[in-house]
């Protein structure tokens, strides 16, 4: 069966997570039944990463298996037309192998977390921001997020339900900056590795809204990475800021 | 009475404009019936610009008069409580003199209008930019955009049913520019005058559209322009792009 990869984009906010449910919204129940409109017949996709409930995509990958050619283009249109009105898009579309598969083919994953720091509620991006009420020291967040840069046993920073192998993970890059966004200062956290553990981009922006306020010095995020205790994290932060920004293959199948 | 300044930002989609209406939902309306939770009575607050159905706001200016003294920041923080859920936020609150006035007192107002170039749905600006599938020609759209600058008779950019006394205004800036927005490029276009006439913005906008696109040459605005003639224009554009970006007094009565 010819093997299609789909680059997504989603508001994840009425949705109950990226996977599959019986019984709640999901992306991928969505798009596997804009599926079954070109096919009929059920289809099962595969994504880079099952992001939980609330949690947004700008570039989210996965790929599904069709019964005929499909030109890239056509199809990516063909779905877009299907899943509206949801807040999903297809961005891309590509023929690749069949050996090809969005989550084990992928060699890193971006995450975007905004944290937007302002007193009046959020309306322009209103369940796309995280809010506090008060403006973060980014220089005290960025100290605190090298301590977590590099290869570690992040036990600290991984939900109790993570089903990975290993709690050990490198963490490639981690940067926090100021931005100005059109409702105000934005912190905004960018990070990239391999993989990442359950809840763990939300456990460490949770830590370091804590050190940005001052409650905690980047010491104590080290120890917090030391103690391998899941109790030693800071508060785990909201959904609603964090965007799956990409995913990397050793060859990118959308510019191919 | 004691008068106050408010800043407001809000997003224009569930709204029929900015004005009080009998039967549909009003920014207005929403603010007053804030108001009249703090101070029981019907109140009437007047605005710096009178926004249209769907268009957005991140600085608009109103004023409102209080029977008994109030802090401003309680004020304000007051009016968000009881704003909630509409998408309408005061982010600025300050006491004024009696004789200041929103809408009389301003000397300068600027527009943002946001357009999304690409051809998959918005998903994270749904409802906030105007999209269309293509990318146009932002150096184009600026030479279009440079033959409007300056004291004109806009009568060919100005809605039939504009009420104000003339149509020439000045224009002060105009600037168009290639933004790099989550979801992919975005002109953006950026506007400064004491004052617009009714649906210029738009009508500028979607005639530049045009420009961009290779329909238009810049020359033709000008001949549109030249025109005085409200059939010269081009296709006027959706307000879901459209924001009101601040408004300027002699003294800014915000940061006093």
């Amino acid at each position: 069966m010819p093997r299609y990869a789909l680059k997504i984009e989603y508001n994840g906010a009425p949705f109950a997570g990226w996977q599959r449910q019986a019984d709640q919204p999901s992306v991928q129940g969505a798009i596997e039944a804009a599926l079954a409109r070109l096919e009929p017949r059920a289809h099962t996709i595969a994504a880079a990463g099952r992001t939980d409930a609330g949690v947004h995509a700008i570039g989210q990958v996965a790929h599904c298996d069709m019964a005929r050619d499909w030109d890239p283009f056509r199809l990516s249109e063909a779905l877009n037309f299907h899943l509206k009105p949801a807040p999903v898009a297809i961005t891309a579309c590509a023929a690749v192998n069949e050996d090809w598969h969005a989550r084990f083919s992928a060699v890193e994953r971006r995450y975007l977390f905004r944290l937007l720091m302002r007193r009046a509620p959020a309306v322009h991006d209103a369940g796309q921001v995280w809010q506090v009420s008060r403006e973060l020291d980014i220089a005290a967040m960025q100290a605190g997020a090298d301590r977590l840069i590099g290869r570690h046993d992040f036990t600290t920073f991984r939900s109790s339900i993570c089903q990975a192998a290993s709690p050990v993970k490198t963490l490639d890059s981690f940067t926090v900056s100021l931005s100005q966004g059109v409702s105000g200062p934005e912190a905004r956290f960018e990070l990239r590795a391999r993989s990442f553990l359950h809840n763990q981009v939300r456990s460490f922006v949770g830590t370091l809204e804590r050190v940005g306020a001052g409650a905690w010095s980047p010491d104590d995020v080290t120890a917090a990475l030391e103690a391998r205790n899941r109790a030693a994290c800071g508060p785990v932060c909201p959904p609603q800021g964090l965007y799956l920004q990409s995913v990397g293959y050793p060859e990118d199948p959308f510019t191919a």
